[in-house]
């Protein structure tokens, strides 16, 4: 699981039935690499959370028959980071 | 999940069983990392989508048995990349 | 799904027992990696193909239960790579 | 698998259902990159573990459902890092 | 699959209960990257190997209970690197 944090949510309008209506968060690692994951938690921008990826990200929903790859599973009550 | 852009479809005339006749778009990402997604959505060049990979891409397309392993999710209704 | 280019095939006298005797062919991708994959398809060297990773390379054999973790899963008719 | 070192734990108040109780690891590469744990076998910080990722780290909880990508799967004995 | 030499093995005594007592060896790549593979052919120092990660790991082994995610799948009778 990866440590990232968020930064924002993303709009889509036109997305595949298996998504649902689940929100979307834009979320940014300690390399500045930007994805986007499912959140179950409720997130907030600014916050530090750690997410699941792979197979387990659709455990994590918990249905896993959510399409999505990567998930928020926790939101990191301290974190700082290296650079 | 990851952000990208349409750049392009890809003509295929040999291809495995299990592809059935999905579209296939060429997408490349912030970094210039160029891949190969099906298409259930319908995405034109120079559209932003966002895309799951692993055993959540064969469940979006939506049959699991389609043998992709990146699958485009949705179209983002604005984006602006860093770079 | 990847774009790469085959560069030729590989000989394993020891093989675990799930590969059975599918060919086995070395890939390039457009960063100059090396990967091996499964190839159903039939592809010669010098030729542009896509491949399937994690879960979905099994279902590409199209048996999923050989061990593969990258497929070919199809030639691409043309193709220009950008370096 | 990788071989990475613990370096700490992480609090975590809010994570999802499937996550459970189990302890969360803070591990290290050996190019510094972060990474989240989950950890059943008991490692402490400074320990080298090599670590199961994918669909084996639910395999290792042992129980599949847990939503874990990344699992220490064992403590190495010795273990002398290149740089 | 990836194309990786052996440099070794790893003693562990400290295990979770789904590696069993499956030989575990060192793995280098072209880059220089070290990776720990359950090794079901008996690969020594020195050999190069082809690696199935992921699901396909699973099946190599060939328990698909096992957790590992990464293992050896052949011996590669010749092979000369790039660098």
């Amino acid at each position: 699981m990866e440590i990232m944090q968020v930064t924002g949510s993303i709009v889509c309008s036109h997305r595949v039935g298996g998504l649902d209506h689940m929100n979307l968060r834009v979320l940014r690692n300690a390399n500045g690499k930007v994805s986007v994951a499912v959140d179950p938690v409720g997130a907030s921008p600014g916050n530090w959370v750690f997410t699941a990826s792979g197979s387990a990200a659709r455990f994590a929903c918990p249905d896993p028959n959510v399409l999505t790859d990567l998930t928020v599973a926790g939101i990191i009550d301290f974190w700082e980071p290296d650079g």
